[in-house]
């Protein structure tokens, strides 16, 4: 196992709701909603599926507890320090914004919410940066405008983006002119999955899985779906120098690429190119993946991670990344957390590169200036 | 590229309808059917999904056209003997026999196909071997029954399955007694996808990319849900010799084995044994990966093809498939057929042990002897 201890270990994928986004969850009645408990020692239960909201159910019972881990500063912190990781690139957990009509001033909540994780960047200097989150149930020029209004603010280095867009989905074309603007202002956009598939998919036997199949396979398998989407619109054509930083190491991806890539070589619908003889979107999905797409090692497989890597192209393609407050550890007293070493283990497995996808990458791709002090 | 010419290439995926199976789809008049055309020169046509079946449209333009590549022996040879092919194990594309009510005496459709499956193998000796089919919708003793009767047929080498199993799926309890005899009888489960998932998922824009996205991402991701489904059923600690080929790689079961693991591993739901400290099926995902699984290497890609054999442990449990009659060449006059030039590439990707995955692991699993003739 290649030691990485003289490099700074970056966390790309990591999860906080700040004071704002709380606030405007407990002022919801309808999901997703904040609901505290009667028994204030008690974390209070965020209801974000519709299903959650049972009101059969006691209130102890419904959505998921949100304790410290999701909003404290200090507990993420000991986190980062209990795992050697020397800065975080935090972002909203969904379900972000999506959920907000035009009426609910949903351009307030994203400046009032990002400009918060500026703030807290700031004060905690080289620990932490932020994407921040746009208000997509604004008109398209609102966004557009927050999308500039980002480049003042020097600790957001990109922004996270779930898979409906403004609604319809991400080869919506609607959403032409903010991918221009997030292209000119070369904003890295985090793909990440919220809404999983029908639960019908799952069967009459899901509930004896508790919330296996939902994580395990509906949210790569959702990232997987959206990403096809918007690749097979063409606005990688459109729009060549996007950068898209695909969670969970691409959902699945990386594994499918070739079968897709044959699909739509094989689809009579789509026009050959008398040029390359080729179907599809002018730029393959091959360059896509080498030229437009980063991956974060969040996988939980080394065979997994080195497929990741084979697929982009390069090392310097795929970083590192936990997923924090999700998969804690289980048993009272762990202080590491098992899904965390296993995606390090995952990682140090590939030979010469570690050191790279640990926090190199993420250090040359967003300009990082890790915190230097080793908190030990 | 390594030369593999002086070992056997064993097609594992490779569909045919047999006559009698055209019969029974001809002899219906509701989906699935066979629509034969005004102009017979023209093929007929396949309604095998609902919205197939749309009055308004032509009926040269509902379904899908079945040519003789679909049904003719000749077609299937001079396909093999093109790329270099010995044996072919043929199975029935689907949709099998699923359709049938137990009103529409499966069990005697089963037994004529799977008859005259065994019979085509027998006239062309080493060509061809056979997957069977199962009258799903017949009482499981019949079933069963069946699959016993299987092992009087030299040429049937397995069985052909979808993912509904008696219609709820593949984690259905009631399927035990028909795990037994497949366990019993060592007979191999060729997991293979139909349904795809529910259309929405692709959004508005579907129809515009044609078949990929049902193709490309449906098809291995509903493969991916039935077989994480019936991992989690518990069936392989039931049933620890199963064996079950896993179509177009595992559908993305190799890439996502890590996350479905860690899922497993931090569901409060599941109980954690006293004696491994782990959570889930005793015989955990990694174990039976590697010892009740094989793929096939249909899956367009040297890094997945990698991917793959990483992930059941070794080699010897991939095998080379061509998914044919589907993916034929676009172009006019093509001899060599892209799709499975590209397994071909892929497959000879991997050092060491191309000849293994290109035909002598079936030869191993299935106790195939290969036609020796070169047909040239």
């Amino acid at each position: 196992m290649a030691s990485s201890s003289e490099l700074p270990i970056v966390d790309i994928h990591t999860h906080i709701y700040p004071p704002s986004y709380l606030s405007l969850l407990r002022s919801r009645t309808s999901v997703p909603y904040l609901l505290d408990l009667p028994d204030q020692s008690l974390p209070p239960r965020l209801i974000i599926l519709p299903s959650d909201d049972d009101p059969s159910l006691p209130p102890e019972s419904r959505g998921r507890p949100i304790d410290a881990s999701y909003s404290s500063i200090s507990e993420k912190l000991h986190f980062m320090q209990t795992h050697g990781i020397q800065t975080s690139v935090i972002s909203l957990a969904n379900p972000w914004l999506d959920f907000l009509s035009p009426a609910d001033e949903p351009t307030k909540w994203a400046t009032t919410i990002n400009n918060e994780l500026q703030h807290l960047c700031a004060q905690h200097s080289g620990k932490f940066y932020a994407f921040a989150t746009l208000p997509l149930s604004a008109p398209p020029p609102t966004i557009v405008s927050e999308i500039l209004r980002l480049q003042s603010l020097p600790y957001i280095k990109g922004i996270i983006l779930g898979t409906s867009g403004l609604g319809p989905g991400l080869d919506d074309q609607n959403l032409t002119s903010i991918w221009a603007a997030l292209q000119e202002t070369q904003t890295l956009i985090f793909l990440h999955p919220h809404y999983g598939l029908p639960a019908s998919v799952y069967g009459p036997r899901a509930a004896e899985y508790g919330h296996v199949l939902p994580l395990a396979l509906g949210f790569p398998i959702e990232t997987t779906i959206a990403f096809t989407r918007l690749f097979l619109s063409g606005v990688f054509d459109l729009f060549p120098r996007l950068m898209i930083l695909i969670a969970h190491a691409g959902g699945t991806v990386p594994y499918l690429a070739g079968r897709i890539d044959s699909c739509v070589q094989h689809e009579r619908q789509f026009p050959s190119s008398e040029e390359t003889g080729r179907r599809g979107p002018r730029r393959g999905l091959g360059t896509v993946l080498r030229e437009n797409v980063w991956l974060d090692a969040v996988v939980y497989s080394e065979t997994s991670v080195k497929a990741a890597v084979e697929v982009v192209g390069g090392k310097e393609r795929v970083l590192f990344g936990t997923d924090h407050p999700f998969f804690p550890p289980l048993g009272e007293g762990a202080e590491r957390w098992a899904s965390v070493e296993t995606n390090l283990d995952a990682v140090r497995g590939c030979e010469g590169g570690a050191g790279m996808i640990l926090g190199g990458n993420a250090v040359e791709l967003l300009g990082l200036k890790p915190a230097s002090d080793r908190m030990t």
